[in-house]
């Protein structure tokens, strides 16, 4: 495709991006759901979830449609990745996560504090 | 395929299903992702998301990876597009939601419950 | 939050925001996942979901994570609505999906055209 | 909580979760949005992400909705946080992305699989 003024620099392509770092830092919220249980019931999964969690040593919330956790990308997505691990390993055959991640270079905010953002807006009657 | 006496009972075709119902009831978390906008910071959309669910009558919740809403599935989803329509009509010209939304027979369950029902297996130590 | 020149135009306050219509049209992905179910193969009810859609008289797709759906925001809704019916109807007891919907002022866009775009991108060689 | 004969048994609660191996196959479907960019198409950004996976020696394939690759959980993980690093390297400040990601103990399935399996239900007219 021809390049011309207008357009925009193309996309970097002199490194080797496989060799690129993950984020140092991001935040996941993941709702992880156990298939072929016995019941529809998925408390037990959940709370074995929270304490793996408790000991990764990251930072995280449940909250009703999943866990909010924040880290590095190597260490967030290992300890979803371990969640995943305990629960095959007691016997659930296939599980089905999704995570909701985000990375931004702008500025270092903890999950608390996007709440607390919107809640000011809020509160000035925007 | 031919049915033998192991096959589960095949899914019921007698009736249209373009004419059921949708849930009852149900509990959806959404995440709204405006794009395109001048800034990385999305506050004053989801503080407009927020104000709009006051006015709906729903049940719901905001958190830092999204906003969890519980009623009828047609009023539900009427309020997250209604969402959509706002932020349209005030100048976003793309928006790209993540929603996880539940629906249940075996009980009427609230957001609030959820947690609680984990928790309590928290504390016991399981 | 006191308003000064430099700040953006709050957001339109002025109509009651739960008149609004829902967007007009919509791509949405979603991924309906059954909880409790005997097996961990879903196959069936997926199939089942497959069926509905060829009846709805919307454009569908289905692809290994998931199936595109689109048309207005509320026929969209509705047929995903009536998915999670059929299964309930059938006998399934809980349901989880996680929905993928966008939508856009800027262009129509059928979902077989967001593939091409990026694809003319990748043969230029940008 | 008093345990019973009839408690299903606890999680098991012996070793050190934490170092849990992820799962050695996983199957990824990720959406990657970039936020604040200056337009709403985000065509550019997709083909980056395409040309990264290319290299990455995993399978993947781009439909309309998103990407999905297949590979170990820490070799899939990497490439979507490689993605990431590639389009902030390229001046996108924000980025939020869905995952999901599905692991099973009971077979190996490649995601091609996955659509097949289903096809063969509707064709058997079940």
């Amino acid at each position: 495709m021809p390049s011309s003024p207008s357009d925009p620099p193309p996309y970097s392509a002199s490194e080797d991006p496989t060799t690129l770092a993950t984020p140092p830092a991001c935040i996941a919220d993941f709702c992880l759901i156990p298939l072929g249980t016995a019941t529809a019931s998925v408390a037990r999964e959940v709370a074995a979830v929270q304490r793996l969690l408790g000991k990764s040593g990251l930072s995280y919330q449940m909250h009703s449609a999943g866990t909010t956790v924040e880290g590095s990308w190597d260490d967030v997505m290992r300890a979803i990745g371990q969640c995943h691990a305990l629960l095959h390993q007691n016997g659930v055959v296939r599980i089905q996560s999704d995570i909701r991640v985000g990375s931004r270079t702008d500025k270092t905010q903890r999950f608390r504090d996007k709440v607390e953002a919107v809640e000011k807006l809020l509160e000035g009657g925007e």
